[in-house]
């Protein structure tokens, strides 16, 4: 059988997962909340199931889901969406970037990634052919080396993913990069895919800047999205994608034939939620991260940057181990039972910078067990 | 951008589907209910979201959903399924369609479809660099020509695509025709993709015989399924693949930087669902059938067989006209308010035998109504 992608065997978070599970460990690992839903979204699911929405919906997704989602942006970015023509909704954002891959590339092209990075852009890159080629990001604040990203782009060039929030490391990105950005790709047909699904975690007061913000980016981006990460519904495997017409005609071209559609009770009961008030899920997770990090000061692990966004934080161990990461995860979860992600995960090169990154989405007295048992590592 | 598939526009069903919105006419195009789903179904989806089902499963889908599944093969055919290494729960059964073709072919590969064929089975195969190499189904009766497809495969025959009970005719395979598929590719290391959604819409006592209880095919087999059939929930969007560890392996390597997972409170309500004695639903689909079928007979539409299997009955309407089927149907949908599928949409040389396609799977009330304006059809 062909070799799709380079990738061995399970995702890091499916291992760790499991991993976590097997040795009745706390899970900090894969990114979701252990909390509750909000009860009001819980119950329009079910709502949404007992009045009959449990047919097929529109191709592109639910009108009144995506009128919401453009009402929002409208809101929140100041930026005017046209729910017909540059919205489509998607099971879960991890789909949107393989399908907007999907539809721009070709054998042969080239795709820049700062690493570290998602771990199923590379694979999703090669599963179309074509070459992801890596830049890391400067440690320790994982700022973009943009030198090193003009240097990079040849005429195979086809594509620039970015992700800000970012995942692992919470930096999130400036004004300066999205213009840097624009800066390296004007005078080329580069698109760009642009990673969003933090866009509701940012802390300290900062802002989210969404490439929908920036004109000139905007006309060559798909922007991708997740309600779970937003709602703390992961499991609802809801997402969506913003892009102009000409690319989000091109997105459906691919959807219409992989998934067609999606689940229509989770959308419509998306698109009710959607006009709740609730509290900023930024404020839930700021205290979570506050929290969580004024308790890990008590343990040996070192902080270098707090997350600026997303609902990961990256520590390292140098004062504990010099293990490599991935064993040093494994043996955190197996003696000290809290499960993590070793950072190399996020590197292709395997690149190792002894970091572990934990998810904070998660009770108050999870993050207080967890730190309880790691205040226990030597 | 690259052209991924030579499929142009939207599909048939979506611009069926519209045009029946748009003319206020009565929808038998698109296959899917229009009446409510089991109750039971709809409140064990609030319950999942309410008990807090919400979020990530595993990426292979719940074990207790899998588990289901290999029950439930296990009483209905008598096959033995590991639900571990042999089941992969996906968002749809065009969904896993796509991924199996994606998880075993590479540009050059030849695939075989027999047509008429469901309309992503070749932009699937060509969105792998794959070209579909299509044999027609022999009218009146759509039976396969097996000497056409023994002279269709070469050294660069990959796969072949099979769908029973068949979308559009309705005809089913027997036993013969799994045993001359097998001796086609005995031999040769051809993949079957064995597209079994309507498996449990079969009609007057026919038994739907599925490539799992064929021991020499099965061992080359992806089988693939929708419960929105069986459901009648085709908006949940859920269906799996049954497919040797091998093969689920590829797929799952495909599927894990994909999707990723799918939908948890949906499978978390199915799971629960599938234990409930239900009456079966190709009792309730037959009833819908030979009612549609014996008002249809007061029209001037032709019946050459009722559909054996599927949800789907094609019919003739050379006593009416002889505009191409397209016309027709938006003829028909336009001036007497019923939409249909024109036949011709399965084919990819657009090869019509003025037939079209009623999806009878509506309520009583629903078949009258269209019938009612089908006698006006001069
Ligand atoms: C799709 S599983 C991964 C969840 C997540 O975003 C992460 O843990 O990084
Ligand atoms: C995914 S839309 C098509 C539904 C269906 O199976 C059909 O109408 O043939």
């Amino acid at each position: 059988l062909p070799q799709k992608h380079s990738a061995t065997g399970t995702t890091i978070f499916t291992v760790m997962s499991a991993l976590a599970q097997q040795h009745n460990a706390i899970n900090l690992s894969q990114g979701f909340p252990d909390f509750h839903i909000d009860e009001r979204l819980a119950s329009a699911l079910g709502r949404a199931a007992a009045d009959g929405y449990n047919q097929y919906a529109p191709m592109a997704g639910l009108p009144l889901l995506r009128q919401a989602i453009a009402e929002s942006f409208q809101k929140r970015y100041n930026v005017t969406v046209d729910p017909d023509t540059e919205v489509t909704i998607t099971p879960g954002a991890t789909y949107a970037i393989y399908t907007a891959f999907t539809a721009i590339l070709s054998p042969g092209d080239e795709v820049i990634v700062l690493e570290p990075a998602y771990d199923s852009y590379i694979p999703n890159i090669e599963m179309n052919g074509a070459r992801a080629i890596c830049i890391p990001l400067s440690a320790p604040s994982f700022s973009v080396d943009w030198q090193r990203v003009r240097n990079a782009i040849t005429p195979r060039t086809r594509a620039i993913i970015v992700n800000t929030p970012h995942n692992p490391t919470g930096a999130i990105w400036t004004i300066n990069d999205w213009n840097m950005l624009a800066d390296a790709v004007r005078d080329t047909d580069i698109i760009v895919l642009s990673d969003e699904v933090y866009e509701q975690l940012v802390y300290d007061d900062r802002q989210h800047i969404s490439v929908l913000q920036h004109p000139e980016l905007r006309a060559r981006s798909f922007a991708l999205y997740s309600f779970g990460k937003v709602y703390n519904n992961t499991g609802w495997k809801m997402g969506y994608c913003i892009a102009p017409p000409a690319l989000t005609t091109a997105f459906r071209r691919i959807h219409q034939f992989l998934c067609f559609t999606v689940n229509t009770p989770a959308q419509y009961a998306l698109a009710q939620h959607l006009a709740h008030a609730t509290e900023p899920i930024h404020s839930i997770m700021q205290r979570k991260r506050d929290h969580f990090l004024s308790l890990m000061a008590h343990t040996p692990f070192t902080l270098h940057t707090p997350a600026q966004g997303s609902y990961f934080q990256v520590m390292s161990y140098e004062r504990i181990s010099d293990m490599h990461d991935k064993q040093f995860a494994e043996w955190l979860t197996k003696e000290y039972g809290v499960a993590t992600i070793p950072v190399s995960a996020f590197y292709s090169s395997g690149h190792d910078d002894r970091l572990i990154r934990f998810c904070f989405a998660k009770k108050e007295e999870t993050l207080e067990q967890a730190v309880e048992r790691l205040k226990n590592v030597p």
